[in-house]
């Protein structure tokens, strides 16, 4: 299992891809988002984009389950204190594959417990033809193996 | 239907509540964010939260949920450039109810585009204890009525 320490900045990670259907992106908005141009493709016409396009947040979930899927599982990971920043490049249509580029830009030992660091990634949500649609900075929280046993010992 | 020029810097939205429940967490965790903690009591125990908690971004969409039902419906939103921060602040757990707390902090026109204007916005989620569980910061975009038709024109 992949701890604190076994990671390195400028490590990439890809995975995917995951294709988006419009029925996933209905679903997905009646739940979460459930505005016109996410639920109705006739609605979708009158907007910029021109046809159905998933929710923004939709994106994030789907790159969600790409690191997990792809990077996450087998680690220590241990949650996340947030997200640095999200950027909606272009629109995601129903029929678009969607593949994840992750890239750890930071990593440091928490200030204030010896048991856990946190590591910065980047990663970005690409289209079939190698679009960038989504962009986001987030924070994970690893277990640091070299004080195993010793949580709360500080 | 209200547009950009009809928000106030310092406008507030209270939506809510939306209770958690145990099978939403597992149910959203089984399709977005499969890590033990969001799937299965018995691992979540092992945890410093020590019990089910739901998965970060499961909170950042039923915020999103909220936004649409308490702000967004009857309004001309156009979608968002992205998010500039999402902390969060303590684990969410079944059974927990949560409210949101939405204040509009800035208003811009578009620089590039003069039939559209961005928003800004902090919103909060609390549980039924008062205790704020996760805080973003979100742009929006809205139609300008003042330019209403003239989309393009410069």
């Amino acid at each position: 299992m992949r701890c604190y320490g076994d990671f390195a900045v400028g490590e990439v990670v890809e995975a995917g891809p995951v294709l988006v259907t419009a029925d996933a992106i209905k679903a997905f908005a009646a739940q979460f988002d459930p505005q016109p141009m996410h639920l109705d493709a006739g609605a979708a016409q009158n907007t910029v984009v021109g046809g159905l396009f998933a929710s923004g947040l939709h994106t994030v979930c789907l790159n969600m389950r790409l690191l997990v899927d792809g990077f996450l599982r087998d680690t220590a990971a241990m949650g996340s204190p947030g997200v640095d920043e999200i950027r909606y490049l272009a629109p995601v249509r129903a029929g678009d594959s969607l593949t994840m580029r992750l890239e750890v830009i930071d990593l440091r030992p928490s200030p204030g417990r010896a048991d856990i660091g946190f590591l910065r990634c980047r990663s970005e949500m690409r289209n079939g033809s190698g679009q960038a649609v989504m962009r986001m900075t987030a924070t994970l929280i690893f277990a640091r193996r070299d004080r195993a046993g010793v949580a709360g010992t500080e």
